[in-house]
């Protein structure tokens, strides 16, 4: 799934919208009234600002989090909402105009980001509020790299940002959903390849390299990838509510007590970890104390919320990745292997997938939700299976061109012989984390279709073979995935490839492909995983993706420069691209060969699992589609 | 000429190093006397930082702003001189290593950067000074966003940056070159397409959309521009030293009176602006009243001097690249035509000098030093020809590999019919800067040698044919270039392309093509003029680099994907690529086609220049070298 700016590209269709369209004039009111109220503010202000964040910066959020959508109304993935005595904006991208314009009631204005007119937020506050106002905001809400343009730019205009530290949203949402109490699972050394001890010792030895003593670790997936245990507080992603602590004698995990089963401490044990659990709330308590005792520096990432960072006073602070970023997205041998593994019980899914649409859609029954559910379905059938890594992308015709579409009871349309198929999907399994995407047509494609298809096959074949110097940034590649369809004047609004964890966010950093900067990027190393996922889409019409998950390795270079070391991509990703798609006559012999040879790979390391499961239909399927091409 | 680095590649030969190598222990000793000298410093300092900044921030330096080379007897372009009581040390990259070691004495140290355990000047300093001590710097000699840093640095270890207004080098400096009062000479509309009037509203417009009032502009090529003079205080560079504010309603100049000539002064009247002309050294006081005076918010750019950006509020200043950078890379038409007619007369120089090196390099008796002599010379012969570019670089066999390589007589080897020659140069002419890398063989060259001219062809070639939406950076780019010699482990360590003045400074931004960011690259856009130029050096061995510059200009794209313009690069050097240095077998139809074509071009813009001029040895020449081949 791309990921283009750094967020969640998904849209997520909250079943209660009429409710809160009825509820959210009256919510403004008592937000309003909030704004005074001592037992709450410091001081009075004159302005609040509601974000999208949790208090983990996630991209996913748990239903109690979706404050700014319960106060908007609208429900897309990325907004801001500014309320002002007087005034009510909410600020999002050109992907949700549409949506949010539907959503919205008269009482908000729509500020279009991305539209060159559009003041930022903290301009369009310097204005429209009366000399020497306060701006408030939840502070556990923000990022600290957020916070702090705002803060300057309330400033210059003679106001001022202050956080307030009780959520007024949270006041008078009534029937706010309590905070999930998923289940915290250990996940064994046979998946992760290395203790929780082994990975906070290796800390430990990046901290004493930054002269730092002390890492504070807010996302969620790295608490989890650090202590080897999974979660389901948040859908999608096999994280839990938590925080942690390392310092070098010492380890502190901040969760929910009643998430702490028998088995988590005994995984403790296990894996020789000491460690320290306080209640999730005493974060900012323990971490006061903390820094007052730590000599060394104290690492916090720079995406780490205000409330947090601004503990810890400038001089004493580290404020990049965490050393989790880059160690958590190198895999490690154990790891790879369960990529790997994952990625084919995965593609035998999908194959069971396609094989079944080929039948059913002549008959005209399958919709594109229906069809997710099936494939869901056919997920469920894997060993290792927990759940799909993000909500399924099935999306027929003209809703393939909406690259952040899912499919809705209103959206709804079905498969038909006469139109592109897209279908971006995932699942998380105990072993790994996939991600693919693929683009079919079940009669007569177009001619532009296919040259358009040939052209992002090019591209993400051209991306994907091509041999580059250790660490160079992902940014330097993404051209490469590009430039077929540059060279006849077309594009697409996304990203190429982001980093993909390992039986967690199926959207990981630091490191990323695109044309923007990813401005942490460690730049890309052996045993990272990326997509390689180019795109084409014609609004109104179709859409085309295809998405494999690539991991990085060694190129196998005649030439010796310097001691630089070259690596390339080894696709993970097992699924046939559909060749009756490809226009024969733009492919390179290289081309031709490097398919072919795919699909061999596909059949040979598919097609035994699908045998032995019974899945002769899919079986079949799968050598049709991996048929050579001559 | 490669600009990987932001900065110089060149090294400055200076005639008196002996002499400067006795001096300089003295100098030490005198330098760190003025340390408590209170007439001199504010309060007594402990370190001292000498940068290699003019107060311009100029990338060459007038001979009397080289006194980061005076302190410490190294003359390469890059490097910090900082000197505590007790040390002396100087930061330089890895270009320099070398050359740093030989020419400074034992009193320093050489901290070589790009070496992950080498502390940066700021973590040094922080280490090797007593608690709470002071280091002073000329704030003229430091850029606000290096001051920036460095002060964050040390106030974090409890000490403290502290301007020092007296430069303490120019006080032991007895036989400190005089500043240089070079003439200013008016550059003509034909030349420049634009009065400086017309120039100056189109400020005033960029200013107005970011609420600014006032522009303070510091880099010489900037003020050079905007008033239509050009001057020759520094060598190559056809600037003088000079400040310019412009205002809402008037524009301050900052000059030397001397070099006000009448011509000048009518060049004002003629394109009808309205010009306050001060004394040089008055630009603080005359902004000091400025700042006072307006209400708008003071641009100026993140490259200019502590001393004059500390002068403005934090909340009044923008701190971006001036208007007039981005004004200034875009060439209008008259520019451009200029640009395409300075390279035809630069490439019949250059097919000269070949033709006469092809029969007399077999004698013996060309060297890189009378080679580039004779290379002047025929570059003078050229209508509207003013000097070089920048000081040539004519390197034979392992002397080719030192990418930043310039003859001087003790490194002096003569061209043979067994090394290859690269030979990278360019001249200022009325009409345009020109600047063109060929690298030849005048005998057999290995297999080696060939496989890695070709690569880099076929490198320049993909990148200088790609096609790419508007306002890319720069940075998207970059890997095109690379991508034959990365397919086999191969690359080279510097950019592959650097914007270019008109009849300005031969490196010019803010764009530029780099795997390294230009932070300021506002995309790349029709009309601007790059370098392409990749190379690969073989050390101790050989060096190969190839040199266009580049027009930018619109693509014919068969589709249209929204309202994206899409845009290409048309070559305007127009100097032969030698087809003996090619592997046909590598190189593809569509490759064969455009050097072909491209040789075509060169045969009918430079033949008939030559024919004119009577350079029938160089027209034959011309015709063997652009033989199509098959």
């Amino acid at each position: 799934m791309p990921n283009s700016l750094n967020r969640c590209l998904q849209d997520d269709h909250g079943g209660d919208q009429n409710m809160a369209h009825m509820k959210h004039v009256n919510n403004l009111v008592k937000l309003r009234s909030l704004f005074k109220n001592l037992k709450y503010v410091p001081e009075p202000i004159q302005g609040y600002v509601v974000p999208s964040d949790d208090a983990h910066q996630s991209e996913y959020l748990a239903e109690c989090d979706k404050r700014r959508a319960f106060i908007s109304g609208f429900t897309g993935s990325a907004g801001t909402a500014v309320i002002t005595e007087t005034q009510a904006c909410l600020w999002t991208d050109g992907r949700y105009f549409l949506q949010a314009t539907k959503q919205m009631d008269d009482n908000w204005t729509l500020m279009k980001e991305g539209i060159p007119t559009t003041p930022t937020q903290g301009a369009w506050l310097s204005k429209a509020l009366p000399a020497g106002s306060r701006v408030g905001v939840d502070p556990k809400l923000i990022s600290y790299s957020a916070w702090k343009p705002l803060q300057t730019q309330l400033e210059a205009a003679g106001h001022s940002l202050v956080p307030v530290a009780t959520n007024l949203i949270d006041l008078i949402w009534n029937d706010r959903p309590a905070p999930p109490k998923g289940t915290v699972e250990p996940l064994p050394l046979v998946y992760t390849g290395k203790t929780s001890k082994t990975k906070v010792e290796e800390v430990r030895t990046m901290l004493a390299e930054k002269g730092a003593t002390l890492l504070v670790v807010t996302a969620l997936d790295e608490v989890a990838w650090l202590l080897n245990l999974r979660g389901s507080d948040i859908a999608y992603n096999p994280v839990f509510f938590s925080y942690a602590l390392v310092t070098m004698h010492s380890v502190h995990l901040f969760m929910d007590e009643c998430k702490l089963t028998p088995s988590v401490r005994q995984h403790f044990n296990q894996e020789d970890l000491c460690i320290t659990i306080h209640p999730y709330e005493k974060i900012q308590d323990v971490l006061t104390e903390q820094i007052s005792e730590q000599e060394g520096k104290i690492w916090i990432s720079a995406g780490a919320s205000y409330a947090l960072t601004s503990l810890i006073p400038d001089k004493k602070r580290v404020s990049e990745a965490t050393p989790i970023a880059l160690m958590k997205a190198i895999k490690n041998n154990v790891e790879i292997q369960g990529m790997i593994n994952a990625h084919i019980r995965d593609a035998a899914a999908l194959c069971c997938y396609f094989a079944w649409l080929e039948k059913e859609v002549v008959k005209g029954t399958v919709s594109e939700v229906s069809g997710a559910s099936r494939l869901e379905e056919f997920r469920r059938e894997q060993e290792n299976f927990v759940g799909p890594s993000f909500e399924t992308i099935s999306s027929s015709g003209p809703n393939g061109a909406i690259i952040h579409y899912t499919p809705s009871p209103e959206s709804d349309r079905l498969l038909t012989v006469d139109e592109l198929y897209l279908c971006d999907s995932g699942g998380q399994y105990k072993d790994g984390t996939t991600d693919v995407t693929r683009t079919i047509h079940f009669g007569t494609p177009t001619q532009f279709e296919k040259e358009c298809f040939t052209r992002v096959f090019k591209g993400q074949f051209f991306m994907g073979t091509s041999v580059f110097p250790t660490k160079i940034k992902g940014n330097c590649l993404d051209t490469l995935a590009r430039k077929y369809l540059w060279d006849v004047g077309l594009d697409y609004l996304h990203g190429t490839g982001h980093g993909i964890g390992s039986f967690l966010n199926v959207h990981e950093g630091p490191m990323g492909i695109s044309w923007r900067i990813y401005p942490e990027d460690p730049g890309l190393q052996e045993g990272m995983f990326l997509s390689n996922e180019p795109g084409f889409y014609e609004d109104g019409k179709f859409g085309i993706r295809l998405e494999n998950i690539c991991r990085i390795v060694p190129a196998n270079v005649p030439y010796k420069f310097k001691d630089h070391k070259f690596l390339t991509f080894e696709t993970v990703t097992l699924v046939p691209i559909q060749t009756k798609m490809l226009v024969r006559e733009m492919l390179t012999d290289k081309e031709v060969a490097y398919l072919n040879d795919y699909h061999k790979q596909c059949r040979e390391k598919v097609g035994p699992l699908l045998k032995k499961m019974g899945h002769h239909e899919a079986w079949e399927w799968l050598c049709r589609e991996t048929e050579p091409i001559v």
